[in-house]
This record gives C-alpha cells, sequence and structure tokens, in this order.
C-alpha cells in the first residue's frame, strides 16, 4: 500500500498507538511515525524497542509538522494534550483519538482545535487486557470496527475519507456515527460489561469462604470467559464510567431490572420462565459467530494457548 | 495407558459423554463403550458417528453389565435416570455423574443406588458453549479440574481412587471436595456469571435504541468475551439455577450489593474509588493466567478463529 500520512505523531504509547505504529509500518502507511508519552519510563522503552521511528519528549513537539496526530491518551487527559498541542498543529492537519468515549472527548478537545485543522474522533473497537508500549502488536485491528464519529468536528469530507483509509489500510472495518449513539452503543457492548466482569471479580476476593486460589483454580467453569475484559488499564476504564455516566447508569438500571426478574424466577422456582430466557439469548451469541467477530472453535483459546506456549 | 474400565456407560450422549467417549478412546482406558439418550435422534446421530461403540435404546440396558456408569443428563433429570437403572446396576460397578451441582444430585441420585454399588459424584469444570452428539472433543477435559464430591456416597476408596485414575487418563486434574462447598465455590466461578451473562444479552436484545446488528457489529469491545458463555444449554442452566439456589442467591446477593457501591462512585464522581477497585480486581485474573487455566496470548482467540476457519 502507500503512504497515507507523511509525518504521523502519536500522543500516548500504549497498547493502540503501539498496535497502530507496527500496523503502519507493516502496511507503509506513513512517512515517519513520531511518537511521545508523558512517562518517561514509556519513553524509554518505546525507544529501546524501535516502536516508533522517533521519540520525542513533549506532545507539542511531537505534533509538529505531522500531517495525522492521534490522541491516545485516556479519556479524562484528553483536553490537557489538547491545550497542549493546539499552538504547535500544522494547518490541513488531522487530530484524531482512539478514546472509548465520544461525547466527552469532543468537548473535551474540540475547543482546543484550532481554524484549517480537521478534528476527527474516532474509536477502533479492539482491545486486550494488556497495556503499556510492549503490548502492541499489528493484528490487533484485524477484522475490528473502527467508529468513524465526525459529527461536533470540523473537519473537511476529504480529511474524513482519509482517516477511514488509514483505518482500512490497518486491516479494520469503518462505520460513521453520531456521538451520543455512540457512547449507548458502546455502554451496551463494552462499558457496562467491563463494569459488571469488575464486580464479579471483587465479590469472588472478598468472598471468605471460597479462597482466591479456589477461584482461579476452577476458573475454566465460565468466571475465566466471563471476566477475561476484568484485568484491562484502571485509569482508562475509571475515566470511561466518569465520562460516559448517563449511559452506563441507564443501562445499568436495566441490567439489574432484569437481574431482579431472573433472581425471583430462582427463588421461586420458575423453570420455564428461567428456560425461555436462556433459550432467547442464545440467538444473538450466535449472530456474533455469524458476523465474524468471534470464533466456533470449540477450545475455548486453547489453540492461542498452545501458539503462546511454542513462542 | 491401560484398560480401567471393561464396559462403561455413558446415559446421555450431549458435550460431556461425548467428550468422555473420545478422550476414553483415544487413550485406551475402557473396553467397550455403550451409550444411551433419551431422544432417538441423538441416538441415531451418535450411532452414525460412531461416537460410542454401541447404542442402546433404554439406559436400563445400557448399564447392564457395566463397571462404570456414568451420568450425564441434565441434574433435573437425574432422580429419574436414577429410579431407571437401579434394578439394572451391577454388584461392584460405580455409579458417577457429571453435573454442575453436587448436593442436589446426591439427594437425587442416592437413595436409588444399591447396597454393593459404589456411587461416586464428579463434575469435570470443562465445557463449551456447544451442546449435543456432535459437539464433543477428546482434548476437552485436558489440564482441567475434575472435582470428587465422595461424601454422601457409599463408596470404598478403591473405587473413589479408580474414578480418580478414569479422569486422570482423560488428561484432567482431580481434587476431591465436600458437596456444600463445591456449590458455593461453583455459584461463584460458574453459575453466577452465567446468570449474569445472560441477563447482559437479555438487556441488549430488549433495548430499542441499539439494534442487535448493532451489538453484534460491535461486540469485539467486551461483549464478546464477557458473553460467550450466554450461549449455552439452556436446560442444563435452568436445572442448575433451581438446584443450587441458595449459593446462587447468596452470591447474587453480594454481587447486586458490590455492584450498587460502583454505580454510586459513577454517579458521585468518585474516580479514586473506581481506581482503587480496578486495580485490585486485576491481581485475581493475573493469578488465572499464572495458574495455566487461561491463555496469556493478545490475541482473544484469534488464533482459534484461523484455525476454525481453515478446517
Amino acid at each position: 500500500m502507500s503512504v497515507i500520512y507523511d509525518r504521523v505523531a502519536l500522543i500516548g504509547l500504549g497498547l493502540i498507538a503501539g498496535s497502530m505504529s507496527l500496523a503502519m509500518r507493516r502496511d507503509g502507511l506513513a512517512g515517519e511515525i513520531v511518537g511521545t508519552a508523558r512517562s518517561a519510563e514509556t519513553r524509554r522503552v518505546a525507544a529501546e524497542i524501535g516502536l516508533v521511528d522517533r521519540v520525542v519528549e513533549t506532545a507539542g513537539e511531537a505534533v509538529t509538522g505531522a500531517d495525522l496526530v492521534v490522541l491516545a491518551v485516556p479519556v479524562g487527559a484528553m483536553s490537557a494534550v489538547a491545550e497542549a498541542i493546539g499552538p504547535y498543529l500544522k494547518p490541513g492537519a488531522t487530530v484524531t483519538d482512539v478514546g472509548s468515549v465520544k461525547k466527552a472527548v469532543i468537548d473535551a478537545v474540540g475547543p482546543h482545535i484550532p481554524d484549517g485543522v480537521h478534528f476527527v474522533p474516532a474509536h477502533p473497537l479492539a482491545g486486550t487486557e494488556h497495556s503499556g508500549p510492549h503490548s502492541g502488536f499489528a493484528e490487533l485491528f484485524a477484522n475490528r470496527w473502527c467508529l468513524i464519529v465526525p459529527d461536533g468536528s470540523r473537519a473537511e469530507e476529504a480529511a474524513i475519507a482519509r482517516l477511514e483509509a488509514l483505518w482500512q489500510g490497518m486491516g479494520a472495518l469503518t462505520d460513521r456515527m453520531e456521538a451520543d449513539h455512540h457512547d449507548l452503543v458502546l455502554s451496551v457492548t463494552s462499558h457496562v460489561p467491563h463494569l459488571i466482569a469488575y464486580t464479579m471479580v471483587g465479590v469472588a476476593d472478598d468472598l471468605g469462604r471460597v479462597t482466591d486460589s479456589e477461584v482461579i483454580k476452577y476458573s475454566a467453569a465460565g468466571f475465566r470467559d466471563f471476566t477475561r475484559i476484568a484485568a484491562s488499564d484502571p485509569t482508562m476504564w475509571r475515566d470511561v464510567f466518569l465520562t460516559n455516566r448517563e449511559a452506563v447508569l441507564d443501562i445499568l438500571g436495566r441490567f439489574t431490572e432484569e437481574l431482579f426478574a431472573l433472581q425471583r424466577a430462582i427463588r421461586t422456582g420458575e423453570g420455564q420462565e428461567l428456560h425461555d430466557y436462556f433459550t432467547r439469548t442464545r440467538a444473538i451469541r450466535r449472530g456474533i459467530l455469524e458476523a465474524g467477530q468471534d470464533t466456533d472453535a470449540p477450545d475455548f483459546g486453547r489453540a492461542a494457548s498452545r501458539r503462546g506456549a511454542a513462542e
């Protein structure tokens, strides 16, 4: 493929930015990739492993002359970073982000983007429970969706299409969505599931009569798959819940309502009601398999485990 | 390996029994494997694919002359099956089960086991979201725990040790546990996680403002891993919740208590409390990786997906 941006600046060098750098390099999508991070240790590691072409100390330095600036920091840090880079942005450049919440990011970043710079919020729906400069890998975005949220931004259509071409070049599928709708959809598909998984791990950890060692040994009975996401980055998730509060509380309310109905069915022995509910939920899970967003292999990642062991 | 039981009877021919048959055959652990299932269609498929050595029409016929009888039916069906086979059991034979709840199974099966027959309840902690005679595979139990629950049974130590040898021969690790404790541990590591996953899928399906298609497309953001277990067999799970009611309601109560505390922290903007909670829950998840009950590969099953696509 050919170069889409001559110079890309990555602000933050964690899982997403690291994977973007490796994916852009693999496919020759960027002329030069400059990166920075707030932590000196992260910058040191990134330089040592050659994660980007050039590591610099400040965000202002990183964005100078950049054609694309990617804000890959926790949502709560977006405003300060945007304020810091505002004066250094090149006219005609595009600023994007990879935050898990979009309305809060638009409110935080938008005011700091000068006229003549395109701001195109985005959110790649890909991740693992790992974080830090070591955690990225070029295949992270393959066959995953990246949602582009152009509303509330001041961006020309050509700038939006160019960013979409970059994501497609890295292997992702792209869709456009309004910010409010994005935040609601993600509260269902991501934010509330994460909160619930964190909670269940906390319950297991608190329980005096069942030891952590028992929970860990016997996790293959469901806990393992259910709570895989509960090891994700605490700072990122704190910011998600604080900035997408309204949608998260809305979905949580519906969740507890339904959970109480099932709890009551268990207490009163309504077997038919439970059976009907469990039968209905199968269909949506099977849809995920059919849509290619999951594997039908009956091994729950055991093949991945063997691969991991062989490496 | 050498033959541990000359004749094994499998009552029920779903995921667990099918995987046992394939694992015993692979390792030469059983002389002859006889199987039966209530549904004529299941018996037909099992015979067609050669899942066991001989398919018979009734449970009584299956257990006649068997050295080991495995009850691999939903927990709610155990009592009727035990009653049906009681008169046909060979003196000195061992009866075991693979049910996800142990106290209810002991109460249901125990009274039907004649003197001179060993009853050794067991529970292999392995499964996928698939069911039926096609779903088994020989590697299902590799490196997974099988809990042996000898209390409440009338079994000689030699019979218990022999069943443990069978499970170890099929690749499993074995532990012994009391029935009440088993039911509590499993309510934490399996039963409540399944109920919560089913509930979250139900919420997603009910939500008018977010379509099923959106939930499915954007599931990689967390929903996919979190709800993988929500496609498991509805009959099995109905029975689990009806028969392990007390422990499930106990753990559910603790879960909602903790969830409400986090919900309140979100509503009031207590970022530090959220961050502390999420940091603490990371440790237990990482323990699961270290205990070899999960993979550290950062691909969330993508390698498995490629394997599946290549088949």
